[in-house]
C-alpha cells in the first residue's frame, strides 16, 4: 500500500517545497545570480499585475488572442506564486487567487473549443486541443500549490469545485484515449492530473496518472518511462521532440519523488528520467540539437524545458559538468533547484561538461537502430551524426543512413530541418509548411542515397515505422569513431550499408592531431539495374572542383518533377575521370572543406540548389552536390571530407585552401574493406574494418594488400604505413 | 632653418622612444593587458628565432614563397627589436642583426624584380612591387633603429651601406614617380625614405619625404596629408582602403612627432591626421567597415592599421572613448602607446565610443559630394549609409546615390563589395575576381537607379572620377536624421536627386520611441523615356508580399544581357496595383522589415537572384527585389523601409510580423515634398522637407495639405497629426 504521510505536508509540495521557500528567501538578501534572477522576475511581474485580470472566454486558435492569453495567464500566476512564497507579500497571491476565482466560474460553463479539430486532435475547453489544457494544469497546479496558505477555507472549495475538479475530470475519465495514451500528449495529460492529485489530497488521481486509468499499468506514466525512452534515454522523435517531451517527465518526477520519495521514480529504469535530460544534452553541438526529423533548427540548449532538466538533475547529483551547461544556458530557475545551480556558478564550482561519441540505441528495447554521435578535437570541436535510427512516427524524415558535419562551431554537411516558420502568420499560418513534405521529409533533402529519384519506404510513415535499420557497430579508439549500419526494406530489392568513421591521423611524438577526416563508404547492392543518388548538402561557398563543370549560364532547369527533386534547380554537372574527384567549399566558420571522392569515369556529379516550384519563397536556398550513379545494380560510394586551412580576410591571410589529399583507394578483400588514403607528402594510412554482421568481440583479421600482410582485432584499425 | 638636436637622440627613437622602453621594461614585470600581449608575443618570437635566418633571392610574385618570407623577416625582425629592448637579452638583437646583414650582402646585388609588371606597377628589387618595398622598409627602419645600441660601427657600416642607403636611394630618387605620387603608394614611400632618414641621421632625405624630391611642396607626404583626405579625414576610395591608407599617415606623422616636434605634425590642417583615424572607426557598425567601394566585407575595426591608429591617437589625446574601440579589437601594440591604451584598459577608464550622425564631404575640399551615415537607436542600433559620394578612383563603384541600411547588428539592405577571395589561389589567384567588374562595380548591384539597363558613366572610370553628386543639405534633429543629394552627370540627359531620412516616431511622455522608419524619395527626371530600375538588395528571407506573385517555378532565366543583368536570374516578378505595395524579410538577427512603396498600377517588381553567368561559382547567390518603371520620363520612387516585430524560433514567440503601415502617400507642394504615413491604428505623421538647392538657414516653409496649413523652418520637420 502506497504512505501517504508526505502528502498532506504543508504547502507548497510540488517541484517547489517549503523547504527550497526557506533557503529561496535567504538567498534573495545576498548578492548572486539568485538575487538577480529575482529581482528581474520580480520587476516584470511587478508591472503585469497592475493591470486587470483577464480571462476570457476561448474562442481562437493556437497563436490567437484567447489562446496567447490563457497560456500567458497560467505563467503569470506561476511567478506569481513564487514572488509570493518568497515575499510573503498577499499581493501576489490575491492575484494568482482573483485569476482562479475567475476560472472556477468560467471553467463549469465552457463547451469543449469552438477551434477544435474534430477526429484530429482531442479538443480542450479553454484551448483548441487537450494538450495546451494539461500543459496549463501542469503550471496552474503549482501556482496554486504555491498560494495555499494564503486563502479562506471558502475560497479553496470555490477553487477546487469549480476549476481543479472538472479540469482534473475533464482531461482523465472523460478523455480515456489521450490520457491512457503512451505518446508525449499522455505524459503532460497524466502530469497535469497527477500534480492536481496532490495538491487536493486525491492520491486516486495520482494513481491513474502513474498507471492509467484503470490503474492496470498498461497505460500512465510509468508506462510512458518505459515505452517512449530508449534504455539510454534517447527518445525516438529525435532531439527537437525529445528535449519538448522532456518537460512533464521532469516536473512530475520531480512532484512524485517530494510526496512520495519511497516510488524512487528517479531510480525507475536504471534511472531514465536522468538519462533522457543527459541525452538531451549530448544531443546538441554549440548548444544547438541536432536537427533530425522535423525541427526547427535555432532549437537548443537554453529551451526552458533543458533549463528544468538540467537544474533537477543538478539538485539530484550535484553533477559539477552540468553547470557548465546551466552556464551557457543563462537562466536561473527561482525553484530548489533553481538556486543550488545558481549558488554553484556563484561559487565557481563549474567542470567541462564531458560530449561524448556515443550509439544511442533507438526504441524502447534499445535495438530499433540507433542514432549514432562521433566527436573529436581537431583544431575545434568536430561532431558527425551518424543516423540508422528508426523512423520516429509522423515527424520522422525519410532519411535512412544520413549524416551530418559539424566543425569548429558550424554546420558543414547538413540537414535541412522542417520547413517552418514557427508562428510566422504569413508563412503558412506558422505551422509545418507543405514543403516541409514535398521537400524537408523527402530523402533528397538529406545526405543518403536515393534510389530512381524516389524516398525510402515512398515515403509512407507506416512502412516507415514498421521498419528499422540495424547497427552492425559502433566502436571507437584514440584515432578512429566508426559504426557501420544496414538497410534492407527502404527501397524493394536493394540492400544500403553505410560505413562512417570520424579519424584523426598519428602525428609524431604524440602531438595534437592536426588532420581529420570524415571516411564515408556507402555500398549499394540490388539484383536489378537502378540510378543511385548520393547527396552532399553542404553549407559554405563552392570554391574548386578538380574537374571540370559544365554550369548553367543563362538558364537554370529544374532538376526532377517530385519526391523532392522539383524543388532543385539544376545549377552544373560534370562527369569525372576515373580516379580521384575533389570538391572544396569554404564555410562561414572560415575553414575549407574537401570532399575527396572516388570515381570510375561512369558517375555524374549534380551540383543543385533549393528554390524551384517554390512559388512563396517558402524554401531555403541551400546548396547540394549530388553523385549520381545510373544504370547500376551495385555501386560503392567512396568519400573522405577532410576540413583544412583558414580563411582570413579580416587578418588578410589564407592558410591551406587545397587539399591534403592525393590518392584514395577502395578494395574489398574478403570481408574485410580496405581504405588506403595517400597525402600530398606521400605519406600513406590504410583503414580496414570488418562490418559482417555478428563477428566476435576478439575476431581476429588477415589481409594482404600491396605485398604485405596486416592484421587486426575487433572491427576496424587504422594503419600508419 | 630645421632644428636638429632631436635628431641624434639616444635610439630608438621613431614611433618607439627610449622613454617608451624605459616603462615598457616597467609594465612586462606587472600583471596586466600589457604583460599577456608581452608574454605572448615573446613566446611566439623565440619559437622562431631558432629557425635559421632565411633571406632568399627575390622570385615570387604575391602569395608566392620569397615574398611571404620576406613579409615575415620584416615583421620577425620588427618583434624582434621590440623584445630586445625590453629584455636587453642580446640574442634578439643578434637575430635582427644576422638578417640585416644578410640582407646588406643581398640587396646590392638585386636587379629590378623578375615578377615586375611594366609599366602596371613600379617595381620592387625585394618584392614585385615598389610598394611592398616601402612597406618593407617602414618596419626595417623600426628594427635598425631598436637594435643600433647592440651594434657595432663596424656593423653599422656594412648594414648601413649595403641596405638602407641602396634601398633608400631606389625608393626615392630613383623612382620619383612613386615618390612623388600624391596617392597612398607615395604615402608609404615616403614614410619609409622619412624614418630610414631620421635612423640614419640623413635630415635631407626627411625634408625629401616631406616636400617631394625637389622640396617645392608638390609632392611629398604634407601635400599627401592635404590631398588624399576630405577636411574631415574622409578618404575618397572609401572605408576599406582608408584603413589601409591610415597605416603609412600614422606611422610616420609618430616618428616625425617624436623626432622633430616643432613640426607639429598632428596639428597639421587642423589635426587631418587625428581626424582621419577618428573617421576610420566612424566609418564603421557593429565593428565592420561599411563596405562601400571594392571592400572585403570582414575587415572590421580590428585591423591592425586602426589597432595602431587608435593607440597612437589615444597617447596624443587621452580621449577614453577611444579605449571603448581598443577593447573591441582585443589587441594591444608593444608600443609606448600601446602601453597607455593597456594601462588604461586595466585601470577601466572606457568610456563609450560616441558614434554620430555626419556628413563626410568628399574629395580634399570636402565638397565634391558626401558620404552620409545616419544612426539612432530603436530597439537596437540602426545605421543608414547614403552615398552621394565622389567615384574614388580606379575601386569606386558605379554607384552613385546608393543606400545601405544596418539593424542590430545587421546588413539589412545591402552592398555586394568586392567579389574577390582574398589570397585564395583556386578564385582567380586570391586577386579581384572577372565578377567584381562585371558585377559587384556595376550600377545594377546597388540600391540605386539604372537607367536602361546601363550603368553609372556606362561605367567608365574617368567619367566617374570627373563628376561627383551635388549635397543638397544634411541636417538632424531628435526625431530625423536627413539628407538630400543629387547628380545630373550619371547618365547623359537624366538627373537623378535622392532624398532619404532615418526617423523615429514622437511618443507620448518622452518615452523611448518604439517606431522608426527610413524615408525615401529617388526623383528621377528626363525630357526622354526610359526605363528606371530601382534595386534594394534585401538580407534575409522572404516572408510575404501584399501583391501576388509570378514565379518562376520550373525554368530560372537570366534577367539580362549586359551592366551585371547578366548575373541576375529572375525568379519572380508583379504588378501591384496602384496604392501600397509591401514586401517584407526576415533578417537573421530575428527582426521582420517590410518596404512599403508608392506604387501607380504601371511599375512592376522583379525578385532576383545573384548567379547567373557564372560559371565557376563566383559569386554569392543574393537576392533582391527591382522597382521597374518602363517607358516613363519622370518618376519618383517612394519607400518606407520599417524595422518590426521579433521571431525567435528558439523561445518559441513571434511578435509583429506584420507591418504597421497602412498608408503612404507623396505629393510635391511647390518646393515642398510631403509624405503622409498612417498607421494601422490610424496615427498619422506628416513628414515635409524642402531639397531646393541653395535655401538659407532660416529659411520658413508653409503649406497646405488636406484643408490645414502647415509651417516649419530649414529643411524639415516631422508633423505628428
Ligand atoms: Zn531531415
Ligand atoms: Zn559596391
Amino acid at each position: 500500500g502506497l504512505s501517504s504521510h508526505h502528502v498532506f505536508a504543508q504547502h507548497p509540495n510540488l517541484d517547489i517545497t517549503s523547504d527550497d521557500v526557506t533557503s529561496m528567501r535567504a538567498a534573495v538578501e545576498s548578492n548572486g545570480l539568485f538575487q538577480q534572477a529575482y529581482l528581474a522576475q520580480k520587476a516584470m511581474l511587478d508591472e503585469q499585475i497592475l493591470l486587470p485580470v483577464d480571462v476570457p472566454v476561448p474562442k481562437d486558435g493556437g497563436g490567437g488572442y484567447t489562446h496567447e492569453r490563457h497560456k500567458k495567464n497560467y505563467q503569470l500566476m506561476y511567478d506569481a506564486g513564487i514572488v509570493y512564497q518568497i515575499t510573503q507579500d498577499k499581493r501576489y497571491a490575491n492575484y494568482v487567487r482573483d485569476m482562479l476565482l475567475e476560472y472556477a466560474q468560467l471553467y463549469p460553463t465552457l463547451p469543449p473549443h469552438p477551434k477544435r479539430k474534430i477526429g484530429k486532435q482531442n479538443p480542450g475547453k479553454l484551448f483548441w486541443q487537450s494538450l495546451n489544457e494539461a500543459v496549463w494544469l501542469v503550471y496552474t497546479s503549482q501556482a496554486y500549490d504555491l498560494i495555499l496558505p494564503s486563502l479562506s477555507a471558502g475560497e479553496k472549495t470555490t477553487i477546487e469545485e469549480g476549476l481543479f475538479r472538472p479540469i482534473a475530470k475533464f482531461l482523465s475519465v472523460d478523455s480515456p484515449e489521450t490520457f491512457n495514451k503512451v505518446h508525449n500528449h499522455g505524459t503532460w495529460t497524466t502530469a497535469a492530473v497527477g500534480m492536481t492529485g496532490y495538491v487536493l489530497g486525491e492520491l486516486e488521481w495520482v494513481e491513474q496518472a502513474l498507471y492509467g486509468l484503470d490503474k492496470s499499468g498498461k497505460g500512465g506514466f510509468l508506462k510512458q518511462l518505459d515505452e517512449l525512452f530508449s534504455p539510454q534515454g534517447y527518445y525516438n522523435e529525435g532531439p527537437y521532440y525529445q528535449r519538448y517531451a522532456l518537460m512533464p517527465f521532469v516536473v512530475f518526477a520531480k512532484a512524485i519523488q517530494t510526496n512520495q520519495p519511497e516510488r524512487k521514480i528517479f531510480e525507475y529504469r536504471d534511472g531514465i528520467v536522468l538519462k533522457a535530460i543527459d541525452t538531451t544534452i549530448q544531443l546538441s553541438y554549440n548548444k544547438l540539437f541536432f536537427p533530425i526529423n522535423d525541427a526547427i533548427k535555432s532549437k537548443g540548449i537554453d529551451t526552458i524545458e533543458l533549463v528544468n532538466g538540467v537544474a533537477v538533475a543538478y539538485g539530484l547529483t550535484n553533477d559539477a559538468g552540468l553547470l557548465d551547461i546551466a552556464k551557457q544556458q543563462n537562466q536561473i530557475l527561482l525553484t530548489g533547484d533553481g538556486l543550488k545551480v545558481a549558488q554553484a556558478l556563484d561559487n565557481k564550482l563549474t567542470q567541462p561538461y564531458q560530449f561524448k561519441s556515443v550509439a544511442f540505441g533507438d526504441g524502447n528495447d534499445g535495438k530499433q537502430g540507433a542514432l549514432v554521435i562521433m566527436r573529436q578535437n581537431v583544431n575545434g570541436e568536430q561532431a558527425v551524426l551518424f543516423k540508422p535510427a528508426a523512423q520516429g512516427l509522423g515527424h520522422g524524415h525519410f532519411d535512412k543512413l544520413t549524416w551530418q558535419l559539424y566543425d569548429r562551431g558550424e554546420e558543414i554537411v547538413s540537414d535541412y530541418g522542417a520547413a517552418r516558420f514557427l508562428n510566422v502568420e504569413a508563412k503558412f499560418g506558422g505551422r509545418y509548411l507543405p514543403e516541409n513534405k514535398s521537400w524537408a521529409k523527402q530523402t533528397v533533402a538529406h545526405n543518403t542515397v536515393v534510389v530512381d529519384e524516389t524516398s525510402h519506404f515512398n515515403a509512407n510513415v507506416k512502412k516507415g515505422n514498421a521498419n528499422h535499420p540495424e547497427l552492425l557497430f559502433f566502436d571507437k579508439n584514440d584515432h578512429v569513431v566508426m559504426s557501420s549500419a544496414k538497410i534492407d526494406t527502404a527501397y524493394k530489392g536493394v540492400s544500403l550499408k553505410r560505413t562512417m568513421a570520424l579519424i584523426n591521423l598519428p602525428t609524431k611524438n604524440n602531438e595534437a592531431p592536426e588532420l581529420s577526416f570524415v571516411v564515408d563508404v556507402f555500398d549499394v547492392q540490388s539484383k536489378n539495374k537502378h540510378q543511385y543518388d548520393l547527396p552532399v548538402h553542404y553549407k559554405g561557398h563552392l570554391i574548386s572542383t578538380n574537374f571540370e563543370l559544365d554550369t548553367q549560364l543563362t538558364n537554370l532547369p529544374v532538376l526532377g518533377k517530385d519526391n523532392g527533386y522539383q524543388h532543385l534547380w539544376l545549377k552544373a554537372q560534370a562527369k569525372p575521370k576515373a580516379g580521384l574527384s575533389q570538391i572544396t567549399w569554404l564555410n562561414d566558420n572560415g575553414r575549407f572543406y574537401t570532399s575527396s571522392s572516388i570515381m570510375d569515369g561512369d558517375t555524374s556529379i549534380i551540383f543543385s540548389q533549393i528554390g524551384a516550384n517554390d512559388p512563396l519563397f517558402n524554401l531555403r536556398n541551400e546548396n547540394a552536390f549530388i553523385n549520381r550513379k545510373a544504370n547500376a545494380k551495385n555501386h560503392t560510394f567512396v568519400s573522405l571530407i577532410e576540413p583544412h586551412g583558414e580563411y582570413n580576410p579580416s587578418k588578410e591571410f589564407t592558410l591551406e585552401a587545397v587539399s591534403k589529399v592525393n590518392k584514395l583507394s577502395h578494395q574489398k578483400i574478403e570481408n574485410i574493406d580496405v581504405i588506403e588514403i595517400t597525402l600530398t607528402n606521400n605519406k600513406r594510412y590504410i583503414l580496414a574494418y570488418n562490418a559482417q554482421q555478428n563477428i566476435k568481440d576478439k575476431h581476429v583479421n588477415r589481409f594482404s594488400f600491396n605485398g604485405s600482410t596486416y592484421q587486426f582485432d575487433g572491427r576496424f584499425k587504422l594503419f600508419d604505413i
